[in-house]
C-alpha cells in the first residue's frame, strides 16, 4: 500500500482558555448541567479542555489517519487506530481512500472514490451468509439498484439479492415504511445470517439501518449513500432510526454497519438543491472542529456548487474523517458526539413544524446554524466575524439562512422540548466558543439569549 | 452479608461422550452446518464438550452462584463471576436472593423474594434521572401499579411518574401497541435519561424492553414480571421484542435491563393456567441442562401445582441461575444460548397458526417440548425412559403434551421456515442427546426424524 504524505494540519490553536472578551453578553449564570459531571469522568477525551468557566467544554479538532484504497489483497479490515495524529495520510490516487471507524469489534472501513460500485469485491467482502436485502426507494432504484446487484453477485453465484423499493422522501421516514422492510424480509425468509444494504440518501439508511438492527434482533449491514448528506453525515457512525408525528429520529438505535461505500459518481445524478443540502453539513465539520477546513471551503465554495470531482472527493474525505474521529471517540452520545449537531435542534424543530419533506435536511440545518452562531454570538461567545462568515458561507452554497416564515416561537419551544438533548428537562444546545472550529456542548446558558435568537428570526 | 452452603449440586455427569447405542437411528448423515464450526472457537464455552460425532455439541449444565438480598447498604451492582462452581451459595433467609447477570458493563442483578415491592430502596437505586414510564397492561394495573408507584417515589420526591396501560395478551404484542408505548414518552416529554419500567408478563416485558431500546435509540429499563412465564425466563437475559403477522418475536433488540425485580408475592394473584404455564419453562432447564432440577421438580410438582411459596421461591431462584448462566457466556444467542429454545420452534409454529392468545406461550412450549423429545428419540439420541418423563412431568403440570388438532404439517413447516434459528435455509434445532440434562443445538439431524414428527402429531 503506497502512501503519500501530503500535508499536514494545524490544529493545535483551539484550546486556548476563552479570554474575558468573548463573555460579554453572559450576564446570568444558570445552575450548572450535570451534563459535564457526567461527561468529563466517562470518556477519556483527549482533545476535551475544561475552559475557564468551570460548565465548559471546549472540543479542540484533531485529525484521523487515511489509507489508500488497494486493490491487492490485503485485508481492509485491519484496524488503523484513530489517533490526535496532526497530519493526514492520502492516498497516492487521491480519489480512492479508506477511512476506518475505530469502534473495536464493530470497527468498519468507509471506502471512498470514483467507480466503487464497479469493484464487486469491495462489497462482497462484507456480504455475511448468501441473502442480500437491498433496501432502497424509487428515485434511486432505476439508477443504482441494477448496478448494485451486480456488484453484490459478479462472480458470486451463491448470493441471492432481494430488494424492496420504498417511497422516496422524509415523509416516509416513518414506522408503517418501515413495516415494508421487514414484510419483504420475512416474507423472502431471510435469516440472522443475511446483510441489508442501504442503497440511497439519508432517509433510506436511517431506516434500513434501523431495520438491520431490529430485524430477528440483528443482522449485518452495509451503507451505499447516494446523496452528499449521506456521504458526508448520515452513513457513518451507527445513528439508525425513524421519525415520530412528533419529533425527527425520536425512535432508533446506535447500530454499526460492516462497512460503508462512498462511489462518488453517483452525486453525477443528484440534483442541485439535494448536493447543496449536504453542504450544510460539510460545513458543520468546519464550524465546529476544523477550521482549516472551513478556510478551505470558503475558497473552494464555488468548485463545489460548480461539481467539481476533486473538490468534492476532498470534501468527502475530510468529512468522513471528522465524523469518524468523533464517532470513535463517543460512539452513543455521551457528550462530544453531539456537537455534530450544530444547528440541527432548530434545524429539526423547523421540519417537524414545517412538515417533513417541504424542506430537506440540509436546509433546515443551514438556518438552524445561522441560529445557533447568532445565540453564541449574543451570549458573547464568539466574534461577529465568525456570524459573518457562516452567513456568507452558506449563501454561496444556496442555502437558506433564516427559518421559514411560517416559524414561530412557540412551535420551536414546542419540538425543542422534546429534543433527544434533553437532559432532566434542560435543553443542551450546540453552541460555538471561542475562535473558529471551537464549539460547546451545554445547558449552561443565558435562557434570555435563547428567547432573543428566537424572537430575532420569527415574526411571532 | 450472611451467606450459608446449604447444599452442593453434582453436575459432572452430563459430559461423558455418546455410546452407540443413542445413534439406533442415526441412519443417515447430513452435510456438516456451518453453524458449530463459526460456534466452537467464538465462545469459550467451559461446558461444552464435542462428542465422537463431529457435528455434535453437548452442553453439560453448571452452577452460578446465589448471594443473599442484604437489606443493608453495600452495593448490590458489585460484579459476581457466573463461574462453573459445583456450589450454591444461598441466603440465610431463603426466600430472599440475589441472582447475578454477568456481562461486564451491562451486569444486572435479579432480586428474588417475597414482599420485594415493600423495598423502595431496592428500585430506587436503579432510576436514571427524574422520570419514570411505568409500560402495565390492564390486568395488572388494577393489581400492582399503585405499589409500583409507591416503591418508585417513597422517600423521594424528586422522581415523578407516568404509566402506559396496554391492552392485555400476546395478540397485542405488535406494533400498534408498541407505538403506543412512545405516544406516551414523546407526549410526557421523557428525556434520555428516563427509566421505563415493566410491569407484568413476559409480553409486557418484551414490549417495554424493545420501546425502551429504541426510544431517543435507548434508554434505562427495569423489569418487575409478575407472571410465572416471566419471572423464570422472559425477564432475564436482554431479548426483547414484538411478534410480526407472520412469526413471533421477528422485530426486537437485545437489550439488558438495569435490574429484575421479583417480588414473588405477586404470584398470589396469578390464574391457573398461567402459572402452569410458566412452569414448561421450569421444566425446559432440567431438561436441556439441570438433571438434579428435573428430578426435585418431579418430586415436588405437586407443591408447586398447589402454589407452595418455599417450592415456588426454589423454583425461580434455580430457574434464574440457569438462565443467568447461558446468557453471561452468550448473550447474543450465537450458540449456547439457544439451546434454552428447546419446544419453542414448535411452540411457535403452534401460536403463529393457531393465533396469537388461543394458547398461553407456555402451553405452546409444552406441546412443542414434548414434540422436540419425541423428534430426539426418533434420531436414537435418547431413551425412551426421557420421552416417558417428560409427558408425565408436563401431565402434572397440567400443561398440553400434543399440539392442538387443527395444527397440520404444512403449518408447522410454514411457519418453521422463518424461525430465527434458520441459517442459510437450514432449520437448526435444540434435541436432547444423551443422559437427561444433555442437549444439543444442531442442524445436522435426519430430516426424516422431522417429518416422522410432524406426521406423528398431526392428521394432515
Amino acid at each position: 500500500m503506497k502512501c503519500l504524505l501530503l500535508h499536514t494540519f494545524l490544529t493545535n490553536h483551539l484550546s486556548a482558555p476563552l479570554t474575558n472578551h468573548h463573555n460579554r453578553l453572559m450576564t446570568s449564570s444558570p445552575s450548572p448541567t450535570t451534563t459535564f459531571s457526567t461527561l468529563t469522568p466517562k470518556h477519556n477525551l483527549s482533545s476535551l479542555t475544561t475552559t475557564n468557566h468551570p460548565n465548559t467544554v471546549v472540543f479542540k479538532s484533531t485529525c484521523v489517519k487515511t489509507r489508500s484504497l488497494s486493490i491487492s489483497s490485503h485485508s481492509v479490515r485491519a484496524p488503523m487506530k484513530v489517533s490526535a495524529s496532526s497530519a493526514v495520510v492520502e492516498s497516492s490516487k487521491s480519489s480512492e481512500v479508506v477511512v476506518d471507524v475505530d469502534l473495536g469489534d464493530r470497527s468498519y472501513p468507509i471506502y471512498i472514490g470514483s467507480g466503487l460500485l464497479n469493484q464487486p469485491h469491495l462489497l462482497q467482502r462484507h456480504i455475511h451468509g448468501k441473502r442480500v436485502l437491498v433496501v432502497t426507494n424509487t428515485t434511486v432504484a432505476p439508477l443504482y439498484l441494477d448496478k448494485v446487484v451486480t456488484a453484490l453477485t459478479a462472480g458470486n453465484p451463491n448470493v441471492t439479492v432481494e430488494s424492496v423499493i420504498l417511497p422516496d422522501g422524509e415523509k416516509y421516514k416513518d414506522m408503517d415504511t418501515l413495516m415494508k422492510v421487514f414484510d419483504k424480509a420475512i416474507e423472502s425468509r431471510l435469516d440472522r445470517r443475511c446483510t441489508f444494504v442501504a442503497l440511497g440518501g439519508g432517509v433510506i439508511g436511517d431506516m434500513c439501518g434501523y431495520a438491520a438492527a431490529s430485524f430477528l434482533r440483528g443482522v449485518n449491514f452495509i451503507q451505499i449513500p447516494t446523496t452528499v448528506m449521506a456521504q458526508v453525515d448520515s452513513s457513518v457512525g451507527g445513528k439508525t432510526g425513524i421519525n415520530h408525528p412528533l419529533g425527527k429520529n425520536l425512535i432508533g438505535a446506535f447500530y454499526q454497519p460492516q462497512c460503508v461505500l462512498i462511489d462518488t459518481d453517483t452525486l453525477n445524478t443528484l440534483p442541485d438543491r439535494e448536493l447543496a443540502s449536504g453542504l450544510a453539513e460539510v460545513i458543520k465539520y468546519g464550524l465546529i472542529r476544523d477550521a482549516p477546513f472551513f478556510e478551505w471551503q470558503e475558497k473552494n465554495m464555488h468548485a463545489l456548487m460548480s461539481r467539481d470531482p476533486d473538490a468534492f472527493a476532498y470534501a468527502i474525505k475530510r468529512s468522513c474523517e471528522n465524523k469518524a474521529e468523533v464517532v470513535s471517540q463517543d460512539e452513543k452520545e455521551s457528550g462530544l458526539r453531539a456537537t455534530l449537531n450544530l444547528g440541527h435542534t432548530f434545524g429539526h424543530a423547523i421540519e417537524t413544524s414545517y412538515g417533513y419533506g417541504h424542506w430537506l435536511h440540509g436546509e433546515a440545518v443551514a438556518a438552524g446554524t445561522v441560529m445557533a452562531v447568532d445565540m453564541s454570538y449574543r451570549l458573547g461567545w464568539i466574534d461577529e466575524s465568525i456570524v459573518e462568515r457562516t452567513n456568507n458561507i452558506l449563501k454561496l452554497a444556496k442555502l437558506p439562512t433564516t427559518p421559514p416564515e411560517m416559524m414561530t416561537v412557540d412551535m420551536f419551544k414546542s419540538v425543542m422540548a422534546v429534543d433527544k438533548k434533553v437532559a432532566d428537562g434542560l435543553l443542551r444546545l450546540i453552541l460555538l466558543k471561542g475562535p473558529l472550529g471551537s464549539c460547546v456542548f451545554t445547558g449552561d446558558y443565558d435562557r434570555k439569549a435563547l428567547d432573543e435568537t428566537l424572537h430575532a428570526f420569527c415574526k411571532s
